[in-house]
């Protein structure tokens, strides 16, 4: 019997990437440079002879990009996919469209690496509270660690009956969600997960045993 | 309690409808003409103040295209969207390729209105059996009767229920698929079906009532 394989992608790079801007649930377009990387990222993966049975993407419209883009370039635009607002990066809160560079002027370098790297310190949160297109109300602010049971959840319910039929699945994602997603499947610690940075548009592939233990792990580079 | 709505749209023109060549199931891409039509279709049905709970596709790329198109357009990327090989075009058979001005100087007028307008001639069967890459076996050649039985399939197992909970849903498919879809909905007869004609990316939504009853019919024009 075959192994089920998981390959996690983080989006090609944004907008609000590029403006060096805190991004979190704003619904910003992707960057023509990060299209660009998407498509990198499809080559490689074509070259790898990956293949996918099921793709899955944030409601997020530089992950569903980057998903079109990945699933265009590798003649698979008729596969099934769904998007879940489960995998959504983590809500940055207030700082949601603040410069970074500002706003570590503005409250120091320690207290914005403890907001963008801790695992358990939210940002401060936003006083807008507001409901999503897709009917989702957003939260005030998350930390990694707030972000990990709606992660698990998703995991749970739609991936891992794919996973158990030995099916190969894309997930198409952010920086953190993909890092609570690595934090499950890898079994990495509170710690360790504080140094895990994901490189936009890079491959993340995953071979999982009968179970979903990972038995291999390979990162393509673009070209 | 509000009305289920479907909204059926052919996609934009392709690359083949532009050399003006019989297409089926062969995999052509949307032509820069038919991605602006796909653009102003979803205007449209903006502007008509539509809105979408789930999306449906063929598993062909000018279908997916053309869907992919309206829903960034729509800002709806993040909809539940679902492709399925039995909204695909009917399978042309041996003409799959041929310029229609070519064909008809060679069989003569009526034999070609025959193959392309009636309702249960086919064309000439392709000697060629392929599977496709999603795995599915290509018929030798298909009349709009031949697919009746799967058009009806798709239209009872995946979108009737959805429009039993007054869902509004989106198909966007092909001239025949869609010229049964509204054989099935409207109740149209096996001679007066071979009038009806559908225009490329022009949207065509229907309210149904419980009973899954047309009671309105509206065509949309693109501006």
């Amino acid at each position: 019997m075959s192994d089920a394989q998981l390959t996690l992608l983080r989006h090609g790079k944004s907008v609000w990437n590029q403006e060096n801007r805190f991004t979190g649930w704003v619904d910003v377009d992707l960057a023509e440079a990060g299209r660009q990387e998407a498509a990198a990222a499809a080559a490689a993966m074509k070259q790898a002879g990956l293949h996918f049975n099921a793709a899955y993407a944030s409601h997020l419209k530089r992950a569903l990009a980057t998903l079109w883009v990945v699933l265009e370039e590798m003649e698979l635009m008729w596969l099934p996919q769904c998007s879940d607002w489960r995998l959504n990066e983590r809500h940055y809160g207030a700082l949601q469209g603040l410069d970074k560079t500002e706003t570590t002027q503005k409250y120091g370098e320690e207290q914005v690496r403890q907001w963008r790297r801790s695992y358990a310190v939210p940002p401060p949160p936003t006083t807008e509270a507001y409901t999503t297109a897709a009917g989702i109300v957003a939260p005030a602010s998350e930390s990694l660690k707030d972000i990990i049971p709606r992660v698990q959840e998703v995991y749970q319910q739609r991936i891992v009956p794919l996973l158990q039929q030995q099916q190969s699945v894309l997930i198409v994602a952010h920086g953190n969600s993909l890092r609570a997603l690595m934090k499950i499947i890898e079994g990495i610690s509170d710690e360790a997960i504080m140094q895990v940075e994901v490189p936009t548009a890079t491959p993340h592939c995953y071979r999982l045993d009968s179970k979903l233990q990972c038995v291999d792990k390979t990162i393509l580079n673009r070209n």
